[in-house]
Order: structure tokens, then sequence, then C-alpha cells
């Protein structure tokens, strides 16, 4: 199944952030069976956040955003999520109890800012934040899934983990593996590639990524990959493969 | 002008690679007076790459690639590029001179693989890589620019940096500072937040970022910016904000 990834947030536009959140739920979603095949970032703006969620809902079964969830003007990613399905949103209880023990326990009012981490789509199920305040979001329509994260790292990773054994797709077990080779030109090695990616008929993923200037000092990382209904079967053929590449790629050192 | 950048490579969406060029290449355009509104990444297929192309122009003056130039069987940027516009590709002169001199010089052949790299869109520009074989690339198209970029960090730094002078916007200075506030919870800065952005007419942008739980120990990072005319306006502007801010911040402890 497909997948997609929206971050949301003006900072990680402008590269005063480097998208960590994207690259941890990318490898989440990976090992979960997702075929992430998309990645959006749009900035802190109403008509930009619908266009995303409606852009990636279009090709995805499941969407996963980060960015956008918390007490100031700013965050408004929920709303936004539920404008784009066209779902009312409402005060949550469950998450309004949660809400009120973290604040009115410590003396602290509940603004209209604050209440409205908890005003969430009618039908979907909090996820409880154990750091911060604002909860995520589990969102089932129409046979798609939603996960709406907080932006902030450990809050995004911590909820993320909570949710895995929902979202994970059984029978689609990704597993990957790497190894250097140096001295070998990535465009010797683009032929080695190619025929050993048909000779194992799509069945595992080859990708060779330059650590180093091409023809002076050429050094590579190979990545082989695969998805098989078992994981032991992954691991194997993964593992065929690189043996295969170990034992042939000397042919193409110097070319 | 808006301007979106697209990064193409499974590697980014598995999350084997963290997006560190995206946020490199954000910052240079936002400090060339863009407003970078939009981030894709996509995978290494050409009906993807295209759907990437075609989707950032439609709503930006300038997109900006990286990954996918080199020689291997999915580098393959530069062909979709040409075929979302519907340019001819043709060997270009200036690059493959370049490339003879890379590899000839050293007794390698130019194989199809790596002719491939100098195959440009008819009426683009080679833009010279002073690290790897593959050039990045400049095309300007109905009153639009596309730049290309390789996907290895260093490369992409160095042609990026060779062409800005060329895509800098005139007369639009960007300029950011950031402080930190402790003990101030992002929802009780919302309000002062929001009243300082008003007061301000919106020439300023003030974003948290929140770096602790909202609630225990609550920390944040505020982040002023501002676009004018001349630098030294937008440095004014962004500072006396931050004054004004930290003048009154403190009436919002503990709220």
């Amino acid at each position: 199944m497909k997948a997609s990834i929206l971050t949301i947030g003006n900072e990680i536009l402008k590269g005063k952030t480097v998208n960590t959140n994207m690259a941890y739920i990318g490898r989440a979603l990976t090992f979960s069976g997702y075929d992430v095949h998309r990645s959006f970032v749009v900035s802190d703006d109403p008509e930009e956040i619908e266009w995303g969620i409606k852009t990636a809902l279009a090709s995805s079964g499941l969407v996963v955003t980060s960015g956008g969830l918390g007490p100031t003007f700013d965050d408004m990613t929920v709303q936004c999520v539920a404008d784009s399905l066209g779902i009312e949103t409402e005060i949550n209880d469950e998450a309004l109890h949660e809400l009120e023990e973290m604040y009115a326990g410590r003396g602290l009012e509940l603004t209209e800012d604050r209440m409205k981490m908890v005003r969430l789509p009618v039908g979907s199920k909090p996820l409880h934040n154990p750091i911060g305040s604002a909860p995520g979001v589990l969102i089932e329509h129409e046979g798609k899934k939603i996960v709406i994260l907080p932006g902030v790292p450990g809050e995004m990773k911590a909820i993320l983990e909570s949710v895995l054994d929902e979202i994970k797709i059984p029978g689609r077990e990704y597993y990957e593996e790497s190894f250097p080779i140096e001295g070998l030109m990535e465009s010797a090695f683009a032929q080695l590639s190619n025929s050993t990616m048909k000779k194992w008929a799509g069945r595992v993923y080859i990708k060779s990524h330059p650590q180093n200037s091409e023809v002076d000092h050429p050094k590579l990382e190979i990545e082989v990959s695969s998805v098989a209904d078992d994981r032991d079967d992954a691991v194997k053929l993964v593992r065929e493969v690189i043996q295969f590449l170990k034992e042939n790629y000397r042919d193409y050192i110097g070319k």
C-alpha cells in the first residue's frame, strides 16, 4: 500500500530545521510494509495544508503528517485535515480529560488556545502524547488512514511508536543491507546493477550511493533491499544478491 | 516569487538518508528573496518525477531539483524534466567537452550511460560540476526557471552556489534572528505573538519552536523574520520586534 508523508512548517521550507521527522517516519512506514512514494512539505497556511492533505490522500492509503499541532495560531493541522475530509470537529472527551489533568492540575487556565488542541474530527481517535500537551490523532476515512503527529521530534516519535502496531501491513516484510565498494565508478557499477536486478526479476532493488568523486577516488555504498511475505525470505534474498555483487563487481573496476 | 524544491530519491522516502539537501536549498532560496512554499520528494520513477515537476511548476516561478543526475539507470531527472516541459534533448557540446576531458583524459570509455549525463534539454545551460561528473542544468521556460542539481551534497552545494547570483531576486532581502525564552509556555506566548504580528501589520513573522515539554520545563526558541527592500530595514525591523518581545514576555509567564 502506498503511503505519503506531509510535514507542516515554514521552518522546514526555509531550511532553518532539517526534516529529520520525515526520515524517521519514512523509515518506520517502510519497515511497516508501506511503499512510501511521496513526501510533501507545506507552509503554516490553511490553504496549503488542505492542498497537501488532499494531494497526499489522492494517491495514498495512508498519510502521516507532522507539525502544526499545538496551542499557537499557526497550529492548524487538525482543523485543516477535518476541513479537507469534510468532517466536523468536536471537543474529544478523552483528550480533554488528559488536558485538564495536565493544565488544571498545575493551576493553569484552559484557555481557548489550549482547548483547540483537543478539538478533534468527529469519530477520530486521540493518540496519547506522553511528553507534550497536544495529542496525536488517528482518522479512518473511506478506507484510508490519516495519522496526525506533532512536530517536536520526541513527541512525534513516542506517538508514532504507539500507533505502529495498528497501521502495520501484515505479511509485508522489508529488509535492506548496505555494503561499501571502493575503486568502482558508479557509471561502471550501473551495468552490473541493471543486469543483477533483471536476473532476480525485480524481487530486489539495488541502489548505489556515490560517497566520493566519480572519477578520482570512486567509493560507492551499495544498498540492496527486498520486500517479502516473510522476513527470513527477504533477508535470504538480499544476502544472496549481495554475495553475487561481491563476487562480480571486480570485473567492472577501471572501466 | 514562489519557489518549490523537488528532491528525487527512494533513499529519502525510505528515511535511509535525511534530506539535508532540501534544507540547504531552502535556506539559499530564502536568502535569495524567494518564498519557498512547497517541497516534494518523489521516488526514482519517471512518472513520479514528471508528476513532481509539473506539480511544482504549477505554483512556482522557480523549481530547484536535487537527485537523479548521474550515469545509472535510475538517474532520470534531466530526461523527465525535458519530457514534462515538452522539450527535446540533445548532446550539449560544452558539457560533452568537459565529460571527454574527465573520462577520456583518464583512459576511460564514454559509454552510453556516461553520455546520458550530457544529453540536456535544447536551449538549457549546463552548470559546471567542479567535483563530480554530471553537470547541473539551468532551464528558462515560459517565464519560469528550473535548476537541476545532483544529489551528492558537495556537488549540489558547489553548483547551487555558482548559480545563486543568476537567480537572486533583486530588492528582496530576508533577515531572521532567534532567541531563547525559558519558563514561558508556547500556549501563553501565542497571545503575545499574535498581538505583536498584528501591531507590526504583517511586516514581521514570529514563530515559536518548543524545545522542551510544554508544561513542566517550558523552553521556546523564538524566531523573528522579515523581508524588506533593503537589508538594513529588515534587520532593523526584526531587532525592534525582538526588543518588544523581550520587554513584554514576562507578563505571560505562569499563565
